[in-house]
């Protein structure tokens, strides 16, 4: 596809990335977490950019930017729009900041364009996406849904600051949460666009995908007890080695990934005690992040890891002790937008590709309050959560022409 | 086999062994560093144990305890018998100490007995076996063997120190290593009495054990490059898991160990990259240990591992450096001293085990000497290098008197 559009919505929209991707917490890279003060900065750099759209704008009591444009229609529900403005430790400029701004700058073609919509539209850039800072999970978007889960409040950060705390300093309102929570009636729809973090769009060569689920994660602790030797005088039938026995264990993670379609497991952690060259191991922990978009899927998979870890345990003679922590269902995207974004996409002379989402969106949270869709824009390398995140002036382009139309067929 | 003995031999050498494990740099454990306040402590305490049992002792220039007693015959080469009173950090009492104070214990024996041996007999206590605390190699017992390398004196331990200014510090002389070479001529053989460090001797139920040969070791340093990239988005078929890959190496590590008869071959450390539950590994360190009596077998075993190695990186798409560091040769004990040994041992009834070493002695520097062997003492569980290191008085008195016989068939 050569690209037919004189690309100035591209154009407006990387602009808009470069004004947030300059306020951050460590000079030199991008850094904002949640009720920092680079965040504070972000939001109110992007309450400028709603206002200066014509939304009606405000910073909620935990922090997230909401803008609103009223339609025709006072009784149509509002579509909503958006993606998250905080960040992981030295981050990339797009991650979130791509899915708020693009909202932001479809309102203002609209505006440019003279076109009122027959539903409010809202644009909200939430806060707290990645979850990096305190023990929460998609704290803000969850707030919209009527989710918020109070106990998050008291949740510190590795300074020791409760979120109540920060949230009081940041300018937000501790008690406020609980009215963030929006009536489902009034919510037509949410749609986020984000950069697709994985290789799948550019290994097809296409700029835009449409996401037909997030997939649903199992994670887990695990530790192997073995027993400590020496290197040089256990024989190898009399060894019970944590780290052998661990290794196994990564190759039956990496065989139960790769067997099934739309599957990943990864094992992405693993700390050898006592770690010397002349010491057997004793003791290995490490991780398993298991993630599928059927959950009935992936729920097997988990399964026949542990069944086979256990097996391989026993047969090492070797204590094995696996603690999930974290079982979160798939969220189906909404048919509907799903085939509103597919038209859209075709309107543009692009194969529409469905793929599934291995990283977790706020569209997981907002898919609580009304039906949610999700565009994935190609990224370079497939790289994300890295200062070497990349995307074309073209892909934001497409991408907003894209989420125009959709927006177009959903609210004039 | 029952114990006949009263036990007055075993008795005298847990004695001693008492005597020296209140020698420590870190009260509640033994840790005993080569030059070490405890190790002065400790090599004075011998030196005392060595005058009282009748031999004329001193402590070397590099800080060995050396005690000799003539023979009657004048032009006999010299039977030296010892092992070390250095310790690793934390260690058990039996490592080391117990083939210095069977010597003592010994010489003791024969001088109660009214026994003057024919040759002269030396006994020894090196002081740098374990060379934790320098960058050296049997620093102490290669000096006998005229190989000291004088480099040694440069290396400096964790905390800058140099090893010529310890020396000095505890009393040594750095300018002395030279003159302690020994002429081999005036060496008729090396006995070094020493705990298993392994399981073998408890399994088959024996108290001691021949040493066939020093088993020789190849080490090497490894790192494995794949691709950082998201745990949830990256699909199985695209990645080049660093972890994933190694884990697939220590597989291959075990089985070469493991396919041949007395190998072993071990992974201790690895060392994960960036190591986060939801980043697919971009980089592994690991180790390598390989050990066989027989050096063509240990080259073929380490040739196939790197080749099976090199192999799973390219099949996987990850870069494998490997930068063997160490290339030791086995040492073969002498034929003669080990059929002394044999005859002592099947002397009280006992079953000549014999075996290789999977740990280095310092029986490793003294082969270069004049002929060395070296008999085995059964520890709990194979348990060395650790404060639950044990043995029993009764295996304590039976490596006594087999080590008493074979002094007595050379030296009397």
């Amino acid at each position: 596809m050569t690209h037919s559009s004189d690309l100035t919505l591209g154009r407006r929209v990387m602009a808009m990335i470069e004004d947030l991707a300059q306020h951050t917490d460590e000079p030199g890279r991008i850094t904002r977490l949640y009720l920092s003060t680079a965040h504070r900065k972000a939001a109110e750099a992007t309450l400028g950019l709603m206002q200066a759209a014509g939304l009606d704008a405000h910073i909620d009591a935990l922090g997230s930017v909401i803008g609103r444009i009223e339609g025709t229609d006072p009784n149509a529900p509002a579509l909503l729009i958006g993606s998250h403005i905080d960040s992981v430790v030295d981050a990339g400029r797009y991650d979130g900041n791509l899915g708020v701004v693009l909202g932001i700058a479809v309102v203002e073609a609209l505006r440019q364009k003279g076109i009122t919509p027959v539903c409010p539209i809202e644009v909200v850039a939430f806060g707290d996406e990645e979850n990096v800072r305190f023990p929460t999970n998609l704290s803000t978007s969850s707030a919209l849904a009527g989710r918020f889960n109070p106990a998050w409040l008291d949740g510190r950060d590795q300074d020791g600051i409760a979120l109540r705390d920060a949230l009081i300093a940041f300018g937000g309102d501790p008690d406020g949460a609980a009215v963030l929570a929006r009536d489902p009636a009034l919510y037509r729809g949410y749609l986020e666009v984000h950069i697709e973090q994985g290789p799948l769009l550019e290994a097809k060569d296409l700029p835009v995908g449409i996401v037909s689920a997030i997939n649903g994660i199992t994670r887990a602790r695990a530790h192997v007890i073995g027993e400590a030797g020496h290197a040089g005088t256990v024989p190898m039938n009399m060894r019970r080695d944590a780290l052998a026995a661990v290794a196994e264990m990564i190759g039956i993670v990496e065989r139960a990934g790769s067997t099934r379609t739309d599957t990943v497991a990864t094992v992405g952690v693993a700390q050898v005690q006592p770690g010397a060259i002349n010491v057997i191991p004793a003791r290995v922990d490490f991780t398993l992040d298991a993630r599928a978009p059927d959950d009935a899927v992936r729920e097997a998979m988990v399964q026949d890891i542990m069944a086979e870890c256990r097996a391989a345990a026993q047969r090492r003679g070797v204590e094995l002790v696996i603690e999930p922590f974290m079982d979160s269902p798939a969220t189906p995207m909404d048919k509907g937008l799903i085939e509103l974004l597919e038209a859209a996409v075709r309107g543009l002379n692009i194969e529409p590709l469905h793929l599934s989402s291995g990283a977790g969106h706020d569209a997981v949270a907002v898919a609580n309050l009304c039906p949610s869709a999700m565009l994935f824009v190609r990224c370079k390398g497939g790289i994300s959560h890295n200062p070497a995140e990349s995307i074309t002036v073209e892909d934001a382009d497409t991408a907003a022409r894209v989420l125009l139309a959709a927006v177009k067929q959903i609210a004039t």
